[in-house]
């Protein structure tokens, strides 16, 4: 047991680093900007809070522990941004590091960690599609905060926005709805660099 | 619908501000103290990997439920340090926060959200009792990496240290003969003011 519990601490450990994994948008209070392990929480809680405007009905743990692990690979890969233009690539670099962190652990929890992964890659489950919804509304609502901070900086239109954010209604149509009013207000109070 | 959805994201943007109530403990990697968010965010991804360790069967969904809105009350109450004297106040200064920062909520959620919290407090279920083993293994485990950096500051004896944390043994026996191997050691490597 002992070399077990061992070698699950070691894991525990090394996941600790992605507190230092910057984000790209602020928190909603302050304009310090958000690292992995504070995003991972506040989207859990959000998909808690949030469940009724799923689709469909969902398997709320399997989302949340798709959401507590989504950004684990960026340890190693780092974070892209989702509006990078080299985000082809991404995938297949980040299954390599999906397979080195979740590979620490013992083979079975391995082989859990990293079908949930996938799945929450593939964006196929209805788990898949609710647990995205969460993970793009919450940084979404970061820039109408703080009048467009990350948008601007990148240059990212309304128009990148939007689509790269509509597959929110994939998983809520609801939100989805809102969303975009979030962004139609945003436009309005020229968050966006015309 | 869309008035409800409001008060609901009026609460998720409200519990951002775990964010910025920091810890006594560091991160394990670097030396930054950790955030509320980062600490329950990590102590979620432990409770996944070492369910095993419960000395009994759990509803591991409950437990993280727990764990991720176990420390939203502290955004008004603040962090009250483990080894700090006034804790028996704490409670009721905290549930009075636990009211206002839950009441947020739609009434339903807001009392689901105030049981899980009380339940957490109580350490009287099962599931409590596994929760609390991860929110102070993990702190724990901090200051061994760090040469005792949390006790030294604060000038915690090994036997305060013991005293504080025996009660991970009714969540797990395993995981307090783990954090007693790690006392131990720490000990010997000279982490507490003697």
């Amino acid at each position: 047991m002992h070399s077990k519990l061992q070698q699950q601490f070691a894991f525990l450990i090394e996941i600790d680093k992605v507190k230092s994994i910057i984000r790209k948008s602020r928190v909603y209070h302050g304009t310090a900007l958000e690292n992995d392990a504070e995003h991972s929480w506040h989207i859990c809680v959000m998909a808690m809070v949030l469940e009724e405007y799923s689709n469909v009905k969902i398997d709320l743990f399997k989302v949340i522990k798709m959401l507590l692990i989504h950004d684990l690979v960026e340890i190693y890969s780092g974070d892209t941004f989702l509006y990078a233009e080299n985000r082809d690539k991404v995938f297949e670099n980040e299954k390599k590091s999906a397979e080195k962190i979740f590979g620490m652990l013992p083979e079975a929890q391995a082989m859990e960690f990293m079908d949930i992964w996938i799945e929450f890659e593939e964006r196929k489950s209805a788990e898949a599609k609710y647990a995205s919804v969460l993970d793009r509304i919450q940084p979404l609502l970061s820039n109408c905060l703080h009048q467009g901070y990350t948008w601007k900086e990148h240059k990212v239109s309304k128009e990148m926005v939007l689509s790269k954010n509509k597959h929110i209604a994939e998983g809520s149509d609801a939100l989805w709805e809102y969303a975009k009013e979030l962004i139609e207000k945003a436009s309005s109070e020229g968050c966006f660099v015309s």
